[in-house]
């Protein structure tokens, strides 16, 4: 998974990662308004208006950026038609030779790790007749349970050529409550990124890097910086650009010195562009899909002053 | 949340929760068959045996157990088809009287965690129409990106009667890695349990116990006394009873002296009695799920001698 990851930043010269986590009160009314005729305001009005809107902006990024990254939640909060609208919008994005990182953060042990993997990252086997369900080419997983949580995805990352991204150090202001605690001089989000460094040696591709990455928020510097330094095989997928307040000048000590190392997601900036100050006023609201695409060109801009 | 669940316990005289865990293997090939001639081997077919199977056990125990846990993984592997699986096995066991925890193991923050509690706990919101959609009682959720992952949900246990257990100290063998990890003389699981007694001081119903409870696996006895001695006022929902080995000599320490305090799960041990030696001789292939109501019974009179 890593090496196609990586050929595709560069053959795109940008390490983005659009976060496609639709929310209705951003999506315009135009859009609602014909599903709300056609289905009542159901979750199945939901669900189609998100697929629109998702592939009004791949249409409109998919040239400029390597991956999408779904999150799996706002989509199955609608229930079955939600997570319909989730796997519909990963085989529209594939079609479009776009690369998915399904933001499920699950994390669990045993045969229900077998089936949230076979599922996601492989083929679930309804006697003997095998299937693909979601097709993401990578997942976030959770490392709260320990090996027991990631070991069922390995075989599937080797056999099926599909990468994880293991959380380490979140973005969000209450990260620390946990992740910062302290053993023995080493805090919890050092320890685990040791592990995954670890746990990660037996996918390494041939540019260097493992298939087993991190999420390491763009809100610490700090601590990625020296996160870097102990798990240089490890490619971050960073989340809290832009909306979450980090800017380009703050991700430099995210990426190796050969300018690879690390995925940087945004979301809402881009997905949500239209609603902004700045494109507001230079695009209609049907074309909220042009405004993404612009929001994209600056990102890769602002991203390039420090590659 | 909890005064709704202490109250089934007391009535029934049993703290045990059946996992709802289906999986094709040890289906009855009856139900299977049908379903296959229906809808050829598709997760259709896979998501109508599951509710099939799922409804004939509750069928069969829902007198006797105050709860079923059904784990969301082994529904979501097959797509919509399963999640609507997972949706209709809750409506029906919740026509039934059952208190439903889903085990969902979620932990996401901002508007991430609230989507997941909206779908699950509360409502989501159709541009005004509200809609209830999984209708779980009370969810497990993962406690690694610390209280932006908890917070989202608090409102909902308050407003609409719900319940979260969260991790604590899971059953798995390398539930350690991370868990065990010692801190000042505290381990990971005790600074993390006296973090859940924290944040479910607001929610202690009238019995002393709070709706916001902990996952305490059944394997880790010594550590469960620990626990019970920090958090009084949580209770544990107890997984890895029978399949994973622990029995009901084991359990003592997960109750407080009022016999409340914990609620254990058994999953396999259940569901999947009619596979069992014990049960084979005795019920036939079609009998599975008076062979569950048997296992049932038989873990009601285990967990009695120590209550």
């Amino acid at each position: 998974m890593i090496d196609n990851l990586i050929e595709k930043i560069e053959k795109l010269q940008n390490p983005t990662v659009v976060g496609l986590d639709p929310r209705l009160h951003f999506i315009p009314d135009y859009i609602k308004k014909e599903a709300y005729d056609k289905y009542a305001k159901t979750p199945k009005a939901a669900a189609s208006i998100f697929l629109e809107f998702n592939k009004a902006i791949i249409d409109h990024i998919y040239d400029l950026v390597p991956a999408i990254k779904p999150q799996v939640a706002m989509y199955e909060q609608f229930g079955a038609e939600g997570i319909q609208a989730y796997i519909d919008t990963i085989k529209y994005a594939k079609s479009k030779g776009l690369i998915i990182i399904g933001d499920v953060k699950r994390g669990d042990i045993t045969s229900t790790a077998e089936a949230y993997a076979d599922g996601h990252i492989g083929r679930v086997d309804i006697d003997g007749e095998k299937h693909e369900i979601y097709m993401e080419d990578s997942i976030t997983l959770n490392p709260y349970l320990g090996y027991d949580s990631i070991e069922p995805y390995m075989d599937h990352c080797k056999n099926y050529n599909r990468g994880l991204f293991i959380l380490v150090k979140t973005s969000n202001p209450n990260s620390g409550e946990i992740q910062d605690l302290e053993v023995n001089g080493e805090k919890i989000y050092e320890i685990v990124g040791k592990l995954v460094d670890k746990w990660g040696k037996s996918l390494i591709g041939k540019r260097g890097y493992s298939s087993i990455g991190a999420v390491v928020g763009a809100t610490h510097p700090a601590q990625a910086e020296e996160l870097r330094s102990i798990m240089p095989n490890t490619y971050f997928l960073v989340p809290g650009y832009g909306a979450q307040g980090a800017t380009a000048k703050d991700l430099k000590g995210y990426f190796n010195k050969d300018g690879l190392g690390a995925i940087i997601n945004s979301s809402r900036g881009i997905i949500a562009a239209h609603k902004k100050e700045e494109y507001r006023n230079r695009f209609s609201e049907k074309e909220f899909a042009l405004a993404a695409r612009e929001a994209v060109i600056a990102m890769k801009k602002d991203l390039q002053q420090i590659l």
